[in-house]
């Protein structure tokens, strides 16, 4: 039996006294001029040679923010695109990523319903059927999910989540500006749409709850929304948040305390473009390692009031 | 200027006389046993062989459908388990379809914020950045969307909609049992929360109404509900609803009927095991064609009244 998910994740934030969780999410137009002259990526490149600019780059990146970071979260939109050899450079760096002791999020927004939901588990966190025995090529710990589809969809995730001791992050409440069409739509039984989701977290994330309170079915809540976040803290208070927003999009450290305990617990922040991008020349990984470490102290701060 | 994809498909659909839409969900714990042999899949098999046999599994199925069905819808999730080798067997299994003059169908669910939506939306109707020239692996005519984000994760699908003549449909009210839990919420404002969804499809679709009346940007509905799909019609007149559930899920024809105009227009209806799965022995492609017939009799009669 796997450790859960969720006790991994307190351990490491204990160890490491940090909650950053770093995105790696690379995009052709803002990588290092001289990385894509190295790889010969101007005018048309090909998937293969995008794809191992992208390894080049995030290897490096990933070095430079072990010490400071305890999860790194990948987005499967900039890979997805490279097809094949973008899916493998993903998996390349997650192995990566893991073998430099941090924990690993697929961030890929699945859903489904059904067998086509089990099928997106066993993808990400479970076992594809005929390979049983052997190693799936991506080393993943969480995987965010979209929760829409109702219980049934969710099932086959918990279910691996609970057999391998993996994690999954439901999207409550989303960082962007348009979240609130949908998300915010107010029920004819009291609250908003999104706080019923909260409901169905709640339940969703019982049975996956390990020894230090947490459970390993969290919640994605956009960290640039003080007001929902303070009240879904209130009503999840078992899930681990991850925080996205941080940094670029516009959330600083005070925003994001009231998602914490008074151990700096119940919540991983994620910021990308502000510590991957943060240098744009050959030292770009020592500028991503400094300001992982940057963004660690200030959560740290904030989330425990530690000086 | 590509073709407008509702145009397309209005076209396709009274060129065959059809409005099926084959679902290609290969399971290896469902293909013929004699290619499971011919493969070697029993025991620990590799991702490349099980994407291979799938490859090998959905051709013989394509060419048998392809003169009574007007689209196939490729599960992602199917795909997905097995890695790089599995998302190559989707892409080539996506061009076979569309030399048999086929539309595809990515049925991947995809939905995000900002640069990552637009980088889901280039992955399949799209162009990823650095290989504007070059061809991408797939040849996707539409993809299925989730709404939850709102609208500014629907732009870049729209825009790429737009400028390359592609489809999206967007989950509206999904078929399985527990879409009721979110997706039938009542909202303060009255109605349901799908409904909330239907009024942003329309919304978003107005700008991609080709010549023949119906917008690129459809709807997911589930055949399995005949009360929401009738007033879903009347909500979304120009929508094309994709319409899961029938066969194996339960709908049958009658129950679909509603989705249709009086021209037999404004719907796909996807059926996947009864289709795929009507044979399980060396003639298994010839009982898919024998089921694609019949499933497109019986939808034209009903949908059209036509004898």
């Amino acid at each position: 039996m796997a450790d859960n998910f969720a006790d991994r994740v307190v351990a490491a934030v204990l160890a490491k006294k940090s909650q950053v969780c770093v995105g790696l999410d690379p995009r052709l137009k803002a990588l290092p001029p001289f990385l894509v002259e190295k790889h010969r990526l101007s005018g048309s490149a090909s998937r293969e040679a995008i794809a191992g600019c992208f390894a080049d780059f995030t290897a490096a990146i990933i070095d430079a923010v072990a010490p400071a970071a305890v999860a790194v979260k990948l987005q499967l939109a900039c890979f997805e695109q490279y097809g094949p050899p973008g899916l493998g450079a993903f998996e390349e760096i997650s192995r990566q990523a893991a073998a430099a002791g941090l924990l690993v999020i697929a961030d890929a927004k699945r859903g489904d319903i059904g067998i086509s939901a089990g099928a997106y588990s066993a993808a990400f966190i479970g076992r594809p059927e005929g390979l049983e025995d052997a190693k799936s090529g991506a080393s993943v710990d969480a995987l965010t999910v979209n929760p829409l589809f109702g219980t049934d969809g969710m099932e086959p995730f918990l279910a691996d989540c609970a057999a391998y001791g993996k994690g999954i992050f439901i999207l409550v409440k989303t960082s962007n500006p348009g979240s609130a069409e949908l998300q915010d739509l107010a029920l004819e039984a009291g609250g908003l749409f999104h706080e019923a989701v909260a409901v169905r977290v709640k339940e969703w994330g019982e049975g996956l709850i390990g020894v230090q309170g947490y459970s390993s079915a969290g919640a994605v809540v956009g960290a640039t929304h003080a007001g929902p976040l303070r009240r879904l803290r209130q009503q999840l208070p078992r899930a681990i948040f991850l925080l996205p927003g941080y940094g670029a999009q516009g959330a600083a450290a005070a925003d994001v305390a009231a998602a914490f305990d008074e151990r700096g617990l119940g919540a991983l922040v994620t910021a990308s473009r502000s510590i991957i991008y943060a240098g744009s020349d050959e030292d770009y990984a020592v500028r991503a390692g400094e300001a992982a470490r940057q963004m660690r102290d200030e959560l740290w701060q904030a989330g425990t009031g530690a000086p």
